[in-house]
């Protein structure tokens, strides 16, 4: 698997072409092409067949790709045969709906534990994950290597928790609080993936408004 | 105000721009450079003057950019100043967690009502949003023509539910379903912002692997 510098681009674009070769393979698809791919991802062709070959030759001429190969060849690129541990950090409502409907595994994350100040909420399970007391978080670190963590509380509480997080060792922090959590110079190795709600919903605003775009 | 063909990279860069240049002016600053910009959201000085470009000429030889004329401008170029109703479908513990702690209004958009098919949701009143009964979501539309709908029901109805906000006259879907909805041709003006998630997630997730990537 040859790997070459990548743009952030087509970084975001893996997860697209997983979903859909997922339920092409769900479909029992057993080949595509560069142009029925494209298609159906709103690409083109020749889109479709330079980002592909940024990790690798995966097509063949006359044949196009393989559904199944290329579906476990990009599961293996996004490292989701590679299960990490993860926390939740902030049990409020938004805390609440990905402990009770997202599916981490699916993704390549065992969420093993949550943390909430509020002592209401201490000791409940939800879903099967246990709430516990975030004054214990660093503790809990110290006892259980953690690499992902799931920021769901305020804004306010964001940068003081992201840092602790890291002298815990959390190499990557999904961040969903709004504010930009900033990483200091001494985690060097340590990334943030934030969900910025407010981006995306002004971005729809643009579209709606009539905005100028490309067709991507 | 000229506008190009914008491309959706910076289409998606744009709330960032704003973001930063909210905090600059809550800071009290008056005038920043495409370097100074730069550095502070990661990206080059070229790279800023590049987007920047394409949607006129905002920048001064020698002076930089007037912060508070910067912000205004890129408000005007994502429509924030036009606000727009919405509703939103599915108040789960997501619906609930955007009613409750989502600055809408920030974004453009006016939250008029929520709609749920649980009896026990119909009727209450969540920060001021009032949940009324999903079967009566077209003669509510109906009534009170609305361009934007948020989509935070399983995704097993979002298909038929997002069709029927189409019917009903919504222009833009803000969707959490982790469905991919489609736009039926006779729709042409349409458009879907989706949040997935599990997208998110799963660049996370090769970031933290070590994958390869470009500095954006």
């Amino acid at each position: 698997m040859k790997k070459n510098k990548i743009s952030n681009a087509v970084i975001r674009r893996l997860p697209r072409y997983l979903r859909h070769l997922a339920a092409m393979r769900r479909e029992g698809q057993e080949r595509t092409s560069s142009s029925a791919l494209g298609s159906r991802m709103g690409l083109t062709a020749s889109q479709i067949r330079q980002d592909l070959s940024c990790f690798g030759e995966f097509g063949q001429q006359g044949y196009g790709y393989n559904v199944e190969k290329l579906y476990r060849e990009l599961r293996e690129i996004l490292y989701l045969n590679q299960e990490k541990d993860a926390v939740l950090v902030g049990v409020g409502n938004l805390g609440h709906a990905l402990i009770r409907n997202f599916r981490f595994r699916e993704s390549g994350i065992r969420l093993c534990a949550a943390f909430d100040a509020d002592p209401a909420l201490v000791g409940s399970s939800i879903n099967g994950v246990t709430v516990e007391d975030a004054a214990g978080l660093s503790a809990y670190l110290a006892r259980h290597p953690t690499t992902v963590a799931v920021l769901t509380l305020p804004g306010r509480y964001a940068q003081q928790t992201a840092e602790l997080l890291m002298e815990g060792g959390v190499k990557g922090i999904w961040n969903f609080t709004g504010f930009d959590v900033e990483v200091p110079g001494r985690f060097p190795d340590v990334v943030i993936e934030s969900v910025h709600f407010s981006d995306s919903l002004q971005v729809l605003n643009y579209l709606i408004g009539g905005g100028e775009r490309e067709t991507e």
